[in-house]
Parts: C-alpha cells; sequence; structure tokens
C-alpha cells in the first residue's frame, strides 16, 4: 500500500509515523507513506495557502491552487483509491471504514484546515469526506494519522500476532472488556481467580460477560444493535 | 492550564504537541504539557512496562506498577481535575466534554497501550476513560493528542480571533456548511454570489441553508436532533 498526505504542517505529522506499528509497517514494506507541504505547490508570492473566507467571518480558508497542483501531480503518477478530505462535517469513520480502506492500492488524504478548505477542490477532487468524532479540532492532521494508523495495522503482517486485530473491540460488535497480566496481586488487589484457572472455556465465558456487561454499561446504542442481531 | 501525559512511547507524541495552536499556546503561557515516559518508572530489572494476559490471547497488557509509580508521583505534586484513560471501551468524547474539561487547572492523560492496561490501574486511579471513536487503533497516544487538540483550542486567546470557536461544527447543533476563498473563479468554477454580495443578511441565511442541508445528507441523528429542539 502506498499513503500520501497532504498538509499545511506537515511537520506535524512527523513523530507518530515514526514511532509504534506505523514505522514497523514502513520498515517491512508493508506501507510506503508519503507527505506533502502545501506550501511546495503554491503560486502565491507570498508563499501563502490560505486566505480570508467570502462572505465574512473568522478563520482562514486553503485555496484551492495549490491543493489542485499537488493533488494533480500525484494523480498524474499513479491511480489512487480514495482521497479522502478529513473535516468535522463529513461522514463518520469507523472500524467498517478502516476494514475497507485497508485492502486498497494508493490513498492520498487530504488534512482539512482550521476553518476549511474551499469547496471547489472538494466538489472536484476529493472522493470521500471522513470525521473521526463530534468535536473540532485545530487541522486534520490529527484525524488523518488516526485514520492512517487504523488502516495500517490492519495489513497483514502489521500486528506481531495475526489473533490480535480479530478480539479487538468492533471487530465483534461488542466493547472489550477488563485485561490483567503480572503480579498476581499488586497493592493488596488479585486478578479474578478464573483467568489464573486454566480453564480455556470458563475464560472465555467470563471475558464474554464482562464484553457484554461494559457494552451495555458505556455504550447502550452497541449493546442493543448487538442484541438485535443475535 | 497543566497537562501531563504518560505514554510508553512518549517520542510519538513531539510533533504534534510541538506545532499549530497547541504550540502557540504552549509559547504563550495558556497552557504547560509535560510528557512522561512509564519506562522511567519501571523497577523491572529489564526495564519492561507490560507483559503477557492473563488468562491468554494475543497482545501484551501495561503492568500497574510503573503507571501507579508514575501517577501517584504527579499527584503528590498537585491536584488533578481528571486522570484520563484512552480506550476503545470509553465513554464517547465530544465537543461538550472537550468544554467542560477546557475549565480545568490539571489534567493528566494516560495513553492506552495496544491491547490494554490492568484493570486494577484504571479501577483505582482512573477518573474517566474515553473513546475517540469506534475504531481501533495501536495505542492511546493519537486519542490523547486529539483530546488535548480540541480542549487547548477552548483556552481564551488560544485561537488568533475569539470568534472563530463559537461558528464551529457542532457548536450550533449543526455541521458547517462550505467555505470559499478567492480567487471568485478558479478552473471555471464560481464562488456562489451570494457570498461575494456584501449583504449580511443574506450571507447568513444561506450559511445556515447550508449547514441544515449537509446536516440533513451526512448525519440524519444530528439533524434530527436540531429539529426536535426548536
Amino acid at each position: 500500500m502506498r499513503i500520501d498526505i497532504i498538509s499545511a504542517v506537515p511537520q506535524l505529522l512527523e513523530s507518530p509515523l515514526q514511532h509504534s506499528i506505523v514505522a514497523n509497517a514502513q520498515e517491512n514494506d508493508l506501507v510506503e507513506i508519503h507527505t506533502h507541504d502545501l506550501r511546495d505547490y503554491t503560486e502565491d508570492k507570498h508563499n501563502k495557502v490560505d486566505d480570508y473566507p467570502y462572505g465574512g467571518g473568522a478563520g482562514m480558508v486553503l485555496t484551492p491552487q495549490p491543493i489542485f497542483s499537488c493533488i494533480e501531480h500525484l494523480q498524474s503518477q499513479r491511480e489512487y483509491d480514495e482521497i479522502i478530505f478529513t473535516a468535522p462535517n463529513g461522514e463518520p469513520f469507523e472500524q467498517e471504514s478502516a476494514n475497507k480502506l485497508s485492502i486498497s492500492k494508493n490513498l492520498m488524504f487530504l488534512c482539512g484546515h482550521y476553518k476549511g478548505v474551499d469547496q471547489r477542490v472538494i466538489d472536484t477532487l476529493i472522493t470521500k469526506t471522513y470525521s473521526i468524532g463530534d468535536f473540532v479540532l485545530s487541522g486534520g492532521e490529527l484525524p488523518a494519522l488516526v485514520m492512517v494508523d487504523s488502516i495500517v495495522r490492519l495489513l497483514p503482517g502489521a500486528l506481531g500476532d495475526s489473533e490480535s486485530a480479530l478480539t479487538d473491540s468492533f471487530q465483534n460488535d461488542l466493547l472489550e472488556g477488563p485485561v490483567y497480566t503480572r503480579p498476581a496481586e499488586f497493592k493488596g488487589m488479585e486478578v479474578p481467580k478464573v483467568l489464573r484457572s486454566g480453564d480455556h472455556q470458563k475464560v472465555k465465558e467470563w471475558r464474554f460477560e464482562q464484553s457484554l456487561e461494559r457494552t451495555k454499561k458505556v455504550r447502550p446504542d452497541i449493546y442493543k444493535k448487538f442484541r438485535n442481531e443475535q
């Protein structure tokens, strides 16, 4: 897989792409990630990439020219499965979106900018607008990093143990319950005996019950959906 | 405000804290952000901070000792309004959560680790578990950065223009509609005339209609809620 990320602040993207599972996946040639600085594509003599919004109001808007130049340049080199824009007014990004995108060959992300991007970019070039949640951020860089992480960890070989991704929250429609590790007793608090019993069937049942309980408590919406599907 | 972020991969946090609005807010003394490496607190002779889960299964779990040592050390220095854990099985983090947290004095974030953190930490030390969305990530670092960004940009003085935060998506219960900037015509595509009319009332009405339309199309759940509240 190849991923291109376009941003007005590409330096912000650096450290998350250089550590943990996303870094390993790049080292193991599972994914190639390239970041692009919008400023390298502007024809503005002051090197500007944003301007005031038409109709007034606060905040700056990314101008169309540098984005068109950058995306058209990339498109001239290869075909992209999706050109994704990150913005709070997009479709909700969910595990299923990550699953679908993880089988792509080439993905492009345009990071939204605080207050937005000229709509002509979105109407003409963007194939998907995703929001990672109902909150406002100063830019689309963190959402792009979140989506990239969720996609890259699904690539075959990205996780040390292939079983892991399948037992995650959302992959079986329920939230994960509690987990414990050594020591068996810490500050007077014990790990539940069932987990130390060696009885795999009982462990499985306990985990399912805990998952169910956690989901019911924290996410009644998911619990209800799960119940209806049984 | 002071924010402490505890992580097993603190290097991952670096670049997003050093750019854009979060960096400016630190330079202008609106917020002080400190990151802490769990490895500095482990008493394990091999410097380990995670171990296999009790009951079997894939993935590693963060052990309680380094987390207790780190959090208890920080708590001995000051009182924290919330000690937040980031995990997909948490309460949904939304704009209202950011609004509430933005009036805190001291916040602490414990970044979840792929596959989890020993439950005794969560039962004893954590005051809130938040999820930023229904997808799985390789760690809680990006979610912590997302929450920090959404909180810090609400601090008075963090944005260049105080009006901005109020006109964002979610602050008026509707998604934002399209925005446009110069040039008025680009590749044959024109900016809507109303935005260039100078008629503020018409601009306001157009924006409201566009907002309504966008919300209805992309987020029928929010649209329905908005209609019911009118």
